[in-house]
């Protein structure tokens, strides 16, 4: 039973596979808009796997990309230069907005340091969204390559709107648009499109739990005001001017975004916190996990070494080339003290007291790591790919989180009883020691990361298929008009119907009041009749 | 390639049962609390289908069951003795309540008629809820059923909450629990778990689309307070008088439904309209259609017989035996003047104008009628079954509401351009034929129909397989609690977050009336200083 039962398993994945090789009949034209960084690594499974299908690929990317290169077996590119380089797609900017950060992060939760912070990533965000909606204009002032686009006839658009300048062009094109989405304009996917009751719904940048106190909810609150004031004043204007400019006075960006057909959103509940959602979100996260593949022999020479005590492994993704010297120094020391063995991914300078158990490398295979039997603890700074990839394969987390999304990403391990969080400002050996150590002992992050990981693959379909599956939906109805509402469109005060409740009151009010009125006649009419009795 | 795509069509299905029946290693135990009707047929697919893959399922029943019988191949049953009858699953309950639904039907629009509509949903309502209020009375008070329910140790209780009695039994017997749901309380299942802006989500009993004019929105949202009303003081008391008496003074029986595991909702976006949605929502609209089976010989011959002009079905569904005779004799007289031959599912009182094209049968297979290709027209009361089974096999339709969700059923259908509505109160045979003329002469109504028909079967697992492999998922994992919220715990004042935007408020104006009394302390300073200049 055993082997038949093996059989299966064997062949029924190259069957599936097959069957929808077959099933697609339509090899479609893909046009797609990335966001650099991390964010292309997970947009290029989805490419591999479009590709893989016997779809055409085409990825716009400037001529400054970092990681976005200009050929590929899996797609063809179109390169748009812009004025300027886009300073994002510069690691070296990373590392003096990571020193930035730190210094505010050191100054504690104080009022100016979060005044400073605000300013830091409201003045970083209006730069990033002026330089990107430069591409929209390079691209509609480029005639012929408008031309080229169009007569290509695209099925879909695919686009990851943490940049969301491909959404003019695919609009201009009139194609329909499937969204790779977990951060948009200034928060998360879900608040763009689906409702989002700030009582039990943390907003982007809070990074707080969805039970929480009076005190947090007010926290909560504030900075979904903050958030729309963001969106409202410096996120969109620049798309909005190019609205203007170019699909007239009335059209509004903001609407372009909520009727997008189709939003493959990178998250899964074993990781976020349940909350409303809409029909046409399709639910992709962990979509970029596999199984571990065998690692380089040079590593597992000394992954094999680490016995019983196993194995740590620490990245702080791809954003960041390393941390200053004093805090690297801290974490080495605290490493040379475990009889675990460390292969720590590390850029920049190299701490001088590094111990014996620790390996430095310049790049990791993460996932094959992650997913090695002797692997005992992740510590990573909780990009979404790194903390995705722990829950895949059930490894527990220390958590040190640097910048953006990284906070609340690291809580929501947290909460679940499955990482630990050392706060980057207060870390010191003694405290990283104290952290490994417990996440190390204490059973309970092991078994909690195992629960996550064995309700994160209980799933009819894998992540990555779903995703394709729903990309292909779409080529071929020409969108997903069913599964998504156009109550965008309707004015605030109807949409949260304050106007049939002004109506109403106004209804119940003159009832009330002509009754009260005729009370009044009555009684006066009664006293009236009275009174002569009296006398 | 042709034949190699047949051999990998033909080996997949039986690879992913099997593949499906291996990894279903755990045979569990499912306790079902069913609703009489049409509700047991769709039921009674899933307790086949939780049968086939190896579960043993017990099915609660009443002695008076209607259609929901002793003995099974497929379940064993527990029957339990109310202390009188159930009235509904008394077929002549319906002819009359039918009957006098026909009379205010007539009566018009009128507010009066309004008023006695209502008044007859709501006593037959309270006596319903009153009635099944008693199974748990009869469950609990009989502590050796109890004690064997107990001993059973199931795995989860699958409930059709359209009489929800069984969740407090489930409740009884800590049990996870998975909704087999359309209706619950006084409405759609939505409106109680997910948010519903009344704004743009037609509520239940309402027939309107979700572009509503204001006057719309305004009967929208005025019928959606009598549904909460109705809630309030009709449905849920016997149950809340029960939870009390069983589980404290603190119980409350609307947590119990806002807290359940995992909604199988019998909802597809082909046919309902977009709305928001929570993660714990599965949905599995149309579950029960498949591909038509060969039709008897008898009917076979007969639907051979109609030609070119193809073959009209009619039936009104389960729960009404028959229309008035004056109403079927102008339905007969219609169908007397096509050249379509016409099945009509009739019980009652057979029309004496009866055409020679048109077969009056006690009992027809719908689904295979309804997929056979000389098929061109379905005339039914817009049960859910039904319209599901007419969008699946991609047949228009011409629709005549009678009761309950009927109306906002055929209403979905008729936004879509795939069926006409024919009110029942003014049909006469001219009416009925020029809707049946126009749908059959009319291509896009078959058109919009198919193109439902492809959106509608184009999804990555039949929703049937979805159905059971989540109610799997809730028995492997005890549970689903990472997919529902606990929001609904929250007072409704918090939950909207008032307390917030009245502390907010507070401070706001706090702050206003400082700088308004430090403004005017300077002023007057000022002016006095100012004035021994002036004088």
């Amino acid at each position: 039973m055993g082997g038949l039962k093996y059989l299966c398993y064997v062949l029924l994945g190259p069957m599936i596979f097959f069957t929808f090789c077959l099933h697609a009949t339509m090899a479609g034209k893909v046009l797609v808009f990335p966001v650099d960084g991390s964010h292309w690594i997970n947009m290029h499974v989805m490419i591999e796997g479009l590709h893989a299908r016997g779809h055409e690929v085409t990825v716009v990317r400037t001529s400054t990309s970092w990681y976005i290169k200009e050929s590929s077996p899996h797609y063809k590119s179109i390169t748009v230069t812009l004025p300027e380089a886009v300073f994002i797609e510069d690691p070296d900017f990373f590392v003096s907005f990571l020193s930035k950060m730190l210094e505010i992060n050191r100054q504690g939760g104080s009022p100016l340091a979060f005044m400073k912070f605000l300013w830091e990533m409201f003045t970083t965000l209006a730069k990033i969204h002026q330089q990107a909606s430069q591409l929209v204009v390079e691209m509609f002032e480029n005639k012929a390559l408008m031309e080229e686009l169009r007569a290509t006839h695209y099925d879909v658009a695919l686009i990851d709107p943490g940049i969301p300048a491909g959404v003019l062009v695919a609009h201009k094109l009139e194609l329909p648009i499937v969204f790779n989405v977990r951060w948009i304009t200034s928060g998360e996917g879900h608040f763009v499109v689906a409702p989002s009751p700030v009582s039990y719904v943390p907003t982007s940048g809070c990074a707080v739990s969805n039970q929480m106190t009076f005190g947090e909810r007010v926290k909560n609150a504030l900075r979904y005001i903050i958030n729309v004031c963001s969106d409202h004043f410096i996120v969109t204007p620049p798309y909005n001017a190019l609205m203007a400019r170019y699909f007239g006075p009335d059209a509004n960006f903001y609407h372009l975004l909520q009727g997008v057909d189709l939003w493959l959103m990178r998250v899964d509940f074993v990781f976020e916190f349940p909350r409303p959602t809409m029909p046409n979100i399709i639910y992709i996260g962990g979509f970029q996990c596999k199984p571990a593949k065998p690692i380089p022999a040079e590593l597992q020479e000394f992954v094999d070494g680490s016995g019983e005590h196993g194995l740590i492994v620490m990245s702080l993704g791809t954003l960041v080339k390393g941390l200053p010297i004093d805090i690297t120094s801290e974490i080495a020391a605290a490493f040379a003290q475990l009889p675990q063995r460390v292969i720590w991914r590390h850029l920049g300078e190299q701490p001088s007291n590094l111990g014996n158990n620790t390996l430095l490398v310049k790049w990791l295979p993460q996932n094959d790591l992650l997913g090695h039997p002797k692997t005992r603890l992740f510590v990573t700074h909780g990009g979404t790919n790194g903390v995705y990839e722990s829950i895949y394969h059930g490894v527990p987390v220390v958590g040190v989180p640097l910048l953006f999304d990284q906070f609340e990403n690291m809580l929501r391990l947290k909460v679940r009883g499955a990482a630990k969080i050392v706060d980057v400002a207060t870390l010191d050996s003694q405290v990283f020691l104290t952290a490994i150590q417990e996440v190390l002992h204490q059973p309970s992050y092991r078994d909690n990361m195992q629960r996550l990981s064995r309700l994160h693959k209980d799933r009819p379909m894998h992540p990555l298929e779903s995703a394709l599956y729903w990309i292909e939906f779409v080529m071929r109805h020409k969108g997903a008009a069913h599964l998504r509402t156009e109550s965008y469109k309707m004015p605030w005060y109807s949409y949260h119907s304050l106007d049939v409740v002004g109506l109403l009151l106004a209804v119940l009010l003159t009832l009330v009041g002509v009754v009260v009125l005729i009370v009044r006649f009555l009684s006066l009419r009664l006293c009236r009749r009275q009174k002569p009795k009296l006398e």
